[in-house]
């Protein structure tokens, strides 16, 4: 009975702590970036780049993952010089964030599956949509 | 006793689930778009944009996460204009799907690691590649 | 008595086996690809495409994931022509691999959360960043 007991406890602790684990909040913070790079024709390392102009606001990072039941709190700050979208359309959110403000959203992740987070506000390859993963 | 056994019925009840969340099938519906953004030198709440050109094909969602074992089934709908491919070289997957299509793609995730989604027709940084991501 | 102690058992070999999930080394491998694109002006199943060009270096895979606790082991081999960084500041990691050569980044993922892998050495949307994610 002894090692009955002891290994059942063992079980029910495992299974407590499991529990423990979906209930607490799970904390990202999110930086949306915007660059615009322009490179001349350079030599590096012996390597010719010809010159390069590109523009994009990034968010970092990019990709949130969290297992299904999860409570979710997401901190964005756009340090971008004008307002960007965040939006997640499956969890309803869509969001407005100005030039050097940061918004706080929070959900329970009660729908599995991979979901995009894009910016309303720009076309998607100029603003690169990232994905919310949550994973039963 | 009574307890004992109560205690072990959670835990067994709680493997069942368990089990029953790997064996059901995790379902993923990606897009494929093309996005041909042209944006002229312009003015946004006062910050200057260069006129920029951008071309690209995005995955939506780019990334997928599910654990080792899952059955996946990927749903891919190809809004581009012409014909995109959606490769996972170490799960043998390789589809083309013509412009409007959609394709199902089957198969059991039971190599866990992080895996490249690509394009086997176009350049890698004009159709932006995703990640298979199997969690052990 | 008997179905007890046969609960109990399966319950604890769940745990064991879940413990020894934790415990192995999860091993990734990561290659840095250069892509300098030029498309002409052509014409691709009756679509006409303009001249594009695009300059990228990407991470391939781009994201991570393992649960937190994992044992991670990413091998990242350079294939891009020049010097490529690779760091994830939340664990200290600023590696530079130099042109051809393939560096081995170990650590435990004791930090739950989203944390940006990027190149320390070039604009973040020239080299893309990705993604390591440590579930809880």
């Amino acid at each position: 009975m002894k090692i009955t007991k002891a290994l059942c406890a063992s079980a029910v602790l495992a299974l407590l702590v499991a529990g423990n684990v979906q209930a607490e909040e799970k904390a990202f913070k999110v930086v949306v970036n915007a660059y615009d790079t322009n490179i001349p024709e350079l030599n590096i390392e012996g390597v010719t780049v010809k010159n390069i102009r590109a523009f994009n606001v990034l968010n970092e990072p990019e990709t949130i993952a969290v297992h299904k039941g999860a409570k979710v709190k997401i901190t964005v700050e756009n340090k971008s010089p004008i307002s960007e979208g965040f939006s997640i359309d499956e969890y309803g959110i869509q969001e407005v964030i100005k030039a050097g403000e940061t918004k706080t959203i929070s959900f329970v992740a009660d729908k599995a599956g991979a979901f995009t987070i894009w910016c309303q506000l720009h076309p998607k390859n100029i603003h690169l949509p990232g994905t919310l993963n949550v994973i039963e």
